[in-house]
């Protein structure tokens, strides 16, 4: 598996692993209906770099990267992962997390901060604390999750 | 003092109530040399409405609210809040704030949530938790005070 930036080549397969996370509405706070147009504005705003992993010439999964404020608050970094569908257990998310700490060390980012993550999301919540990342946060009722009602969400932070 | 919508013929007031709090870079996570135009796009982003609290013709503050999140986080109101610097200490963001609670209620937001409350800002700090606003989430070292060095910033959140 490599990790490498996105190009704009690579809008039809990011797509490919975004559309049923963001249809699923399980996972992420953005809107269930959202079109194929904005996912790309979204994935490549001005505020954020992007990195997909691909595997013999598959995508498997992507994340971004941005400070998760500006000014004063601009040396946390935030971060958000999608793995592809037919790749998921495969320790894609782990490999994008991973590479984002290290991208976002080399970038001078001081810690890495999840502003929103569904408690009822049991891998990603295991896979971040795995990783050292602590809950710092909880909103509660913060996510209407489609099958489950409202949930909470966690706000998560490491050091770098 | 009266509370109404934000207008394009308010831009001049509305910055002159910003950049203090900008250049300042004690209180708001945005950048300390951010331009007036930047300033404008940031307060009437298509995310968001905006109102002014008005005196006798002049602005006293300002604030903005917006849904927090996309998706199934939409519920949930995140606001801004500015007073102007001779306005401070005569009730302005106390008045701010109720009046965004009571539109946030009338847009169909169940809770209101801010993400990013500097711990050394005091009079927010009090304002806030007087209101009902509870702390849910602390971020070590969440922002680079210009003078105080790092300090801590907390999430607050109260239901509608």
């Amino acid at each position: 598996m490599q990790i490498r930036a996105l190009t704009p080549a690579d809008r039809p397969g990011l797509w490919a692993i975004v559309e049923p996370v963001v249809r699923a509405g399980e996972t992420w706070a953005l809107d269930r209906d959202m079109s194929e147009e904005a996912g790309w504005a979204y994935w490549t705003a001005p505020d954020r770099e992007a990195f997909l992993a691909e595997a013999d010439g598959r995508l498997l999964g992507a994340y971004f990267l941005r400070a998760n404020h500006g000014g004063g608050g601009a040396h946390i970094a935030n971060t958000g992962y999608m793995v592809a569908q037919d790749a998921v257990g495969r320790g894609v998310g782990r490999a994008l997390c991973l590479h984002s700490l290290e991208t976002a060390r080399a970038r001078g980012f001081r810690a890495m901060q999840f502003n929103f993550v569904v408690t009822t999301n049991a891998p990603a919540m295991h896979l971040w604390q795995s990783l050292g990342f602590a809950i710092i946060g909880r909103v509660p009722g913060g996510f209407r999750h489609p099958v489950l009602g409202d949930v909470d969400t966690v706000m998560m932070f490491r050091e770098l």
